[in-house]
């Protein structure tokens, strides 16, 4: 069982503001998915806002349209080989949270689930704009709740305990960066 | 001087995928500014296309609304406290080129300049998008060039070659995460 605690709202933008790979989960009417995602970015802090490209003909995009709902989960370095897999195949050709052993738990507002293991979680209701969704594949939501592993995610810094539990930064093919140290210059 | 050699332009969004904070550099007219921005993302592969976000209000806004081009810069670890003073302070005060001592050079496309001692540098075209460009502070463009430190991103994927050469990757307050080591899982 992950440890999870909430996340002020006004903080929420911390979780991804260092740019890392994310898993977007979604669900709707019986039908769920997860899908990698490394182009997802903080677009406001409070009232938090988020944008993510969400491709057309992906498993996931009528999942989002038609829920209007995703979860933003941001994985752990533990989770590198299933974040690549998941982003390598569609669920229209199997069930990915089965294929790559992600175990799932209900998030608290939306209905797309929460992946277990995960550093943090964004609940998302998206903000339609039918136009870029469109022309650009972008999808903007608000964050509607927010939530973090105590362990990596301490009064609102990012701290991680040991090196399987940093989280990833997708370069390309399946080679990642791991969030490496701290750096707080002074001048 | 920097080094700096041409990336193809269907690997330029390798330059940003890993969430790095970055620099944007606008001119217009005589006038120039730089800013902090960590909420930049890629938005399309070949041709490549970014998204960012651009507050109301800056100095930078109106350079990229009225000249239509910016220039995306990758700072480096050895940059970090000219990057956070960069996106503290407003280049309506002062010149912030002169107070942090940023080089700048031209770039080869773009009014707006590079600014030396970066791993990357793209050059983007905006596409304008009125309607969020307003109502979400959102921009997007296309991307018309792109450069790396050959010494950095090599063979079209990012491997530094010394800690003060590294991407960083904005938590909050000044306090910034490096890129860290490669990570290649295999299943």
């Amino acid at each position: 069982m992950t440890t999870r605690v909430p996340v002020l709202l006004r903080r929420a933008y911390k979780l991804i503001n260092h740019g890392p790979t994310t898993l977007i989960t979604s669900a709707f009417e019986g039908q769920r998915n997860v899908m990698a995602a490394a182009w997802v970015m903080g677009l406001d802090y409070d009232p938090p806002k988020v944008a993510a490209v969400i491709a057309a003909g992906t498993f996931t995009r009528p999942l989002v349209e038609k829920s209007g709902e995703f979860v933003i989960n941001v994985p752990t370095a533990a989770m590198a080989a299933a974040v690549y897999a998941a982003g390598s195949v569609s669920g229209e050709d199997e069930d990915k949270f089965a294929a790559y052993e992600f175990e799932t738990s209900p998030a608290s507002i939306v209905s797309a689930p929460f992946i277990e293991g995960c550093a943090a979680w964004l609940e998302c209701r998206l903000i339609p704009e039918p136009d870029i969704q469109t022309k650009y594949d972008l999808f903007i939501a608000d964050v509607v709740a927010a939530w973090a592993d105590p362990d990596s995610f301490v009064d609102g810094v990012w701290q991680f305990p040991d090196d399987d539990k940093r989280t990833i930064h997708h370069l390309s093919g399946g080679v990642f960066l791991k969030s490496g140290d701290r750096l707080k210059p002074t001048r």
